[in-house]
């Protein structure tokens, strides 16, 4: 038996998340099916974190144990024959058996998506938040500064969330242009349960001036959601790279 | 009445081309319906050219009549609000009865996609043709110089075709890095029928070693396409953009 780190990217529109669960397509359901058929033996595969229904990933990452004797290019092209069109195994490494998707993470980052129409565009919708007139971009870029630091975010985390400990570091906050769209990309060193999301519903808000950007630092003395805009979509959300201690996960460097 | 050039885009992959037909879903249909519901008159659209089943534009352009008296911001809030997300109307300029969408075109461009993997990636390929190992494309591009100048296309048009004049020029044709794509950028004063498809179906056999660049050359002087390689598929190919002699329809802009 070996443990295989693995990097794996997927359009969440399709799915109910990443995690298993009785009802629904999930994107750890249908990349265990895959890896069982293919290694003829039962499979269970360890993400570094859930995505939510309608997150997408370039570069989720999980372990996963297999005891059939395989190199890595055959379980890569293998697994990828297998696959239903929108996952996509990146790449597989065997790695120690102390290797843990999610315990071993140092880093991670997300990219939030917009852009900015009187009206949904074809190529973009599905992949991106649309800001109609009115949603100022360079108030929410100038504040999204704010979010930088070690700070409490329990107000970013979902109602019913179990996390005791909330408090997180935000490495940064950069924003580029990707063609079309306006992507905020903030890395740090967790996140709880649809913080980015929450994130990106305060920044809506400033950008709309229903808050002032002092709110951001006011908000990480409440200690729940109750005072804070309504959660960003899903589908602006983007899981970009997990970072380990000595591999740097980033598929798509080109983007950055 | 009014006569209205119109830029729209979509994504082919659920359409069985631009031009109305009995059976199938096509986007001269979804559009005539939206804009006659839109305007509560019957509406005829007429495009720049058809495009085949599966094949993408960014800046399709057509003209038609309208009687209703709506200003272009109402004609485009409203006709995007009817359309499916596959289609969006980009914009609706006010022109003389003059302009026809095919005849007063001066030159089109289009765009064909590849990207290079050893299986399938879930973002890209609906979007651009995988290239395999073994496809050299520095080969391609250097070939495709070859296009550039006036030539007789015949051996390039689709079996059972009816143009009977063959001869077109090409003006340009440029390779630039789209992410994790390469684009071929393809400026004519007209295509015919498979036309850029044909291309990038020798290009493949010139990459892949099975012909040399000079068949391209021959090539000019064949009339016929059953010494030529199979048509490329549709889904790597946009219709980009359509120049008329006063306006420059690019939508894209910032992706050159």
């Amino acid at each position: 038996m070996k443990n295989y780190k693995v990097t794996v990217e997927y359009d969440g529109t399709q799915f109910y998340g990443w995690q298993i669960q009785k009802r629904g397509r999930t994107v750890q359901g249908v990349i265990e099916e895959s890896l069982s058929k293919l290694t003829q033996e039962p499979i269970k595969i360890f993400g570094s974190g859930r995505t939510d229904t309608g997150v997408h990933a370039y570069g989720q990452v999980f372990h996963v144990f297999i005891s059939k004797d395989m190199t890595v290019e055959k379980l890569l092209i293998g697994s990828n024959a297998l696959l239903p069109k929108d996952v996509s195994i990146l790449a597989f490494e065997e790695v120690p058996f102390t290797f843990d998707a999610r315990k071993s993470a140092k880093r991670k980052t997300y990219v939030y998506q917009f852009y900015e129409s009187p009206f949904p565009r074809t190529f973009l919708d599905a992949y991106a938040l649309r800001l109609r007139s009115g949603c100022d971009l360079e108030k929410m870029k100038s504040a999204s500064e704010l979010f930088v630091g070690t700070h409490d975010f329990g107000a970013y985390q979902a109602v019913g969330s179990t996390a005791t400990n909330t408090v997180r570091t935000i490495y940064g906050v950069k924003w580029y242009k990707r063609e079309a769209c306006w992507c905020m990309e903030v890395e740090g060193n967790g996140f709880l349960y649809h913080m980015v999301r929450n994130m990106v519903g305060i920044l809506l808000h400033i950008g709309r001036d229903k808050l002032k950007p002092s709110a951001i630092t006011q908000s990480f003395d409440h200690r729940t959601r109750s005072q804070l805009p309504p959660t960003a979509p899903a589908h602006g959300l983007y899981l970009k790279k997990v970072v380990y201690a000595e591999v740097d996960v980033d598929t798509r460097g080109e983007v950055v």
